[in-house]
């Protein structure tokens, strides 16, 4: 797959970071790929803890840990310099280094000195591949479900890896696609699909769900939203280009405008993006369908939970769950009912 | 405008060419910008003339000409040795070169510093300006009509540049919006639409078609289709960005399927254009619609073009014209009727 590619096991990189929420990276692969987080590394004595095994960079490399992935979101998006003795060193002794910071690793000569030195990879997940070519539009064999969002930010990433998890749970053969920086990284592989450029985008979604087995499900993560005023084209893109045979609507409860567009626009219904979704996808995928509805209820009170979800259900008439309060198997029972083996 | 920006007046490069057909540039740019081309430089003695006076650099300078436009399109988008000479002499003689080639220009070492040392531009066509914002979706004041397309390459282009020739020739205030490279060419300024990275495509269309006085139009030229399986996501975030108060369907006469792609896909019919053209363009203009078709009939027997651009007229109930066999004006007739000034 021309796709950017990660060499598992990691050491968590957590630099002098101290709150929690801004190691969200590294929270998200810890929970979503526990067995591939060997360790973690902090810089400073009072930092922040993803319960991993604390270890230096030799003892990394001892313990066969091919990767330093940075886990931490840094205000600005840059590599702060406090860092980058760590992280040279971390070159030098071989290991990859993984960031999705707007400050590309190569750029920083030191790095990118050690690295040519070593060997190692600096791998930067805001960085689409090479080359991507045209949408052909063909179709492709296995099959595939799509998530896609009333907007962004909406937890279109986490429904899919439920979904992954869930699926593999029940005995399917499914894998997550990663279309975003933290979902590469979980992933350890996928294509930044905004970072594409507009001619090649459909073509970069064509790459990320390859031909498959008929059996094999690609579980692909959603981008932005096909009524969003800013990012629509790239809900667009992904959407033909992945030719989903299924699609789930991801929203967040309570949510009533675009998410730092509130002035100017409304979310759509579900029922709206359902038809949209349609409309558009059938372009490559005549047979195009919804099969379910994941709502994030973390912003609603938890005696109100059942209701919520029960309210759209009944509306919309499909399966509609919390993926992170009881799973998706609701949705995927769904999925394998319309696409019978 | 933060868009590529042009200084005329030019001279026309014509390199070696020796066919007319492949220096479709340059004859674009005397067809529709005559009163900007002074002059025109071949290389050698049997070249390709698009009827301007000969010059050298040096007599260009002395004309006060500004810059050098490549007019043709080479093999491969490369540009070729035997030139060099040439345009290193054009740089250092304080000449802007703009080209749409696949090179850049300035990867070219002899003319990146025969440009650094007299002051003078290289400008590919097909980069996009840096720091290109998200879309805001924001009102914007001013008019707009959007050419879109059943397919790529079926007159978009020039159906605009006629409907700005046309309104213009109507006392009308009006100006040519150009989003393709052939285009920026002919504008003097605009937006490679399809280089931009798909997260700021919508952006960028906002920013090629700023705010404006009540009574003018941007005539915007149109890319891809909103039906095409590789490049739909460019039109999307074009259609979005532009927030047209009106569009014109552009098609060519007697095609069938999707140039490229005729295996597998079949055109969408004008209805189905301007329904989706609607239902997508809607979001950042809900009074949207459609005001004409402009119908490339070059492949039709002439005989037959009449009887042609009506049946689709009497079925769509548009008005329906060949922009380059008649003109636009009852295109334009129309749009005055749907907005009064």
């Amino acid at each position: 797959m021309k796709t950017i590619e990660i060499t598992p096991p990691y050491l968590i990189f957590l630099g002098t970071e101290t709150k929690k929420h801004l190691a969200k990276t590294g929270a998200g692969l810890v929970e979503w790929r526990p067995e591939l987080c060997k360790g973690q590394l902090s810089l400073i004595d009072n930092g922040v803890s993803l319960g991993l095994p604390d270890m230096t960079l030799q003892q990394a490399v001892d313990a066969g840990i091919k990767t330093v992935l940075i886990g931490t979101a840094t205000v600005g998006g840059s590599i702060p310099d406090s860092w980058l003795d760590a992280l040279e060193e971390a070159a030098l002794l071989g290991l990859d280094i993984v960031a999705g910071v707007h400050t590309k690793l190569g750029d920083i000569p030191r790095l990118k000195a050690a690295a040519e030195k070593s060997g190692s990879k600096l791998i930067d997940v805001r960085v689409p591949p090479a080359k991507i070519p045209v949408g052909n539009g063909k179709k492709r064999t296995g099959k595939r479900v799509l998530m896609v969002g009333t907007d962004c930010a909406v937890g279109k990433k986490y429904s899919a890896l439920a979904m992954e998890r869930d699926m593999k749970a029940m005995g399917m053969n499914a894998d997550f696609r990663a279309s975003g920086q933290t979902g590469i990284m979980i992933a350890g592989e996928g294509i930044p699909i905004d970072s594409v450029v507009s001619d090649f985008v459909s073509g970069a979604a064509e790459l990320l769900s390859p031909d498959n087995t008929p059996d094999h499900w690609d579980v692909i993560e959603g981008q932005g939203g096909i009524f969003h005023p800013g990012f629509g084209a790239v809900t667009f893109g992904l959407l033909v280009g992945s030719q989903p045979d299924a699609f789930v609507v991801c929203l967040e409860a309570g949510r009533t405008h675009v998410a730092g567009w509130e002035d100017d626009y409304e979310l759509p219904s579900i029922e709206d993006v359902i038809d949209r979704t349609i409309a558009i996808g059938s372009l490559t995928n005549p047979a195009i369908r919804c099969v379910g509805i994941s709502v994030n209820t973390a912003n609603i009170p938890e005696a109100e939970r059942k209701a919520y979800l029960e309210e759209i259900e009944k509306r919309v008439g499909l399966p509609t769950v919390d993926p992170l309060k009881g799973g998706t198997q609701r949705i995927i029972e769904r999925l394998k009912a319309e696409f019978p083996a």
